[in-house]
């Protein structure tokens, strides 16, 4: 297992972490300052949201080398079923497009994907899995040519309904199996997975197909469906065990920070949020 | 796969579904006002929760023989684990089989048992399952001297950290094994298992260890923790492909009708609500 108690050189925000720092909300940064945010604490990594870099991933993705922060990918692909997708096939189609090229200009690698919920007028997830497994076969081949490699994220079941059919390792794991191709792979968020008592015989399976790894805590208390996660240390998620599964796997790669923190964190000033992160990314996770 | 669309029989209602009866909350009615309106219906079971029945099982039981209205059981025993168990095992013990006493008090065979959250201090599920396994261990023979069976309801991982360290029948299964005894089984609700691909191979580890089957329905924009369930059909639940897999395992009892809802069912006329519910207990369960 990788020691993190004197390196950042592996940790990575999500900048959904400061509110996403879009104009008027969380610390209204630009990329550019949120850049030079990471690089001043040596964090080596980031990944942006598409709204924040739209139209200029071009010059973002020079600025991050520039200054030296590795831009690991973007969140996130469009939701491919369920009631908040497009209603349109080819919408849905170019959009997925969009993301894998705003992925490349910026001179990341990984696209992040939320599948999207249950297909409206089905039950159950089978028949929606099958459409998300459709969606992705079409696009494997533009994701190649871009040499962008698309990170299937299984979200929490409680986003089974409106968000993410692919509610497990398991299940994400299965897709990677069907589509057997070599830019597709899973993200293990802990928020998602902690609660998994199958997650390491999982993982097991996962043979270099983990693509990204993200960090953050679940309070035992938690109120809200989307905005109140915790910061590493401050809930229950055993985060090192669950480390130590991915890194057995041969996983290398960032650690990346995913705050969603409506009522806290997203309310401090984002220096000290970025300080308290690199404090804890030595000390618990 | 047994043929509803004519009988409630085998229907069962928990009284949670009508905000709980309890004074000056829901509909308000006493026990035997709620039994009068499931006789009236032919619906065929009922499950209670404790406050509902303080100090009154006896009777309650008696009256529910009178109007030939089985009560099921109850629900529930004290949390095991977690925030908001009671602060000592000693407490824990004496509420548990205070829970079993009222439970045989009244006629009813079934206890549930909601395992409580992550234990206070430590991270991750396996502490507090093994904690969870010992405090069962200690009053099985109680137990069995009250002919009380105990039925381990897994929750949805959305209430892993305060309600309940056991999130998948996976996980109640590899519980009961581990405890060997006839009188330890499981309840299935739909609300908490619908997401689970694995559930149809769990379930088949059963072998007449389900104890209960509770039905209601996950909304696609669940928006509450808690108090936010759907009636069946109005939700993206597989509701009839859950029931064929519990009686594929030879499950004959009842389909408990359990609904938590704060902003909708619970505000309405519980006549109204009792008379939906065996209407989609007849279409779409």
């Amino acid at each position: 297992m990788r020691d993190f108690s004197h390196s950042t050189a592996h940790l990575a925000l999500n900048t959904a972490t400061l509110g996403h720092n879009m104009p008027g909300a969380g610390a209204g940064w630009s990329p550019e300052q949120t850049l030079d945010a990471c690089a001043r604490r040596g964090i080596g990594g980031i990944v942006f949201w598409r709204p924040e870099i739209e139209g200029r991933a071009v010059a973002i993705g020079q600025y991050a080398r520039q200054v030296g922060v590795k831009v690991v990918g973007l969140c996130r692909a469009p939701f491919l079923t369920g009631p908040l997708s497009f209603k349109n096939n080819t919408e849905i189609t170019d959009d997925f497009r969009k993301a894998i090229d705003e992925t490349a200009s910026l001179g990341g690698s990984i696209l992040t994907i939320v599948v999207g919920g249950v297909e409206v007028g089905t039950k159950g997830v089978r028949e929606s899995l099958k459409r998300v497994a459709e969606h992705l076969a079409s696009v494997l081949a533009y994701a190649a040519q871009r040499d962008v490699r698309l990170a299937l994220e299984p979200l929490h079941p409680m986003y089974g309904g409106d968000r993410s059919c692919l509610t497990t390792t398991r299940d994400a794991l299965d897709l990677c199996d069907q589509l057997a191709d070599p830019n597709i792979g899973i993200a293990i968020d802990v928020y998602h997975v902690w609660w998994d008592t199958d997650f390491s015989r999982q993982i097991a399976r996962a043979q270099g197909r983990i693509f990204g790894f993200h960090l953050c805590d679940w309070l035992a208390h938690t109120t809200d469906f989307l905005l109140d996660r915790g910061m590493m240390g401050d809930g229950v998620a055993d985060l090192k065990s669950l480390r130590m599964s991915v890194e057995k796997e041969g996983y290398t790669g960032f650690c990346e920070v995913e705050i969603f923190s409506e009522h806290n964190w997203w309310k401090r000033d984002p220096n000290e949020v970025l300080d308290i992160i690199v404090e804890r990314f030595h000390t618990v996770c």
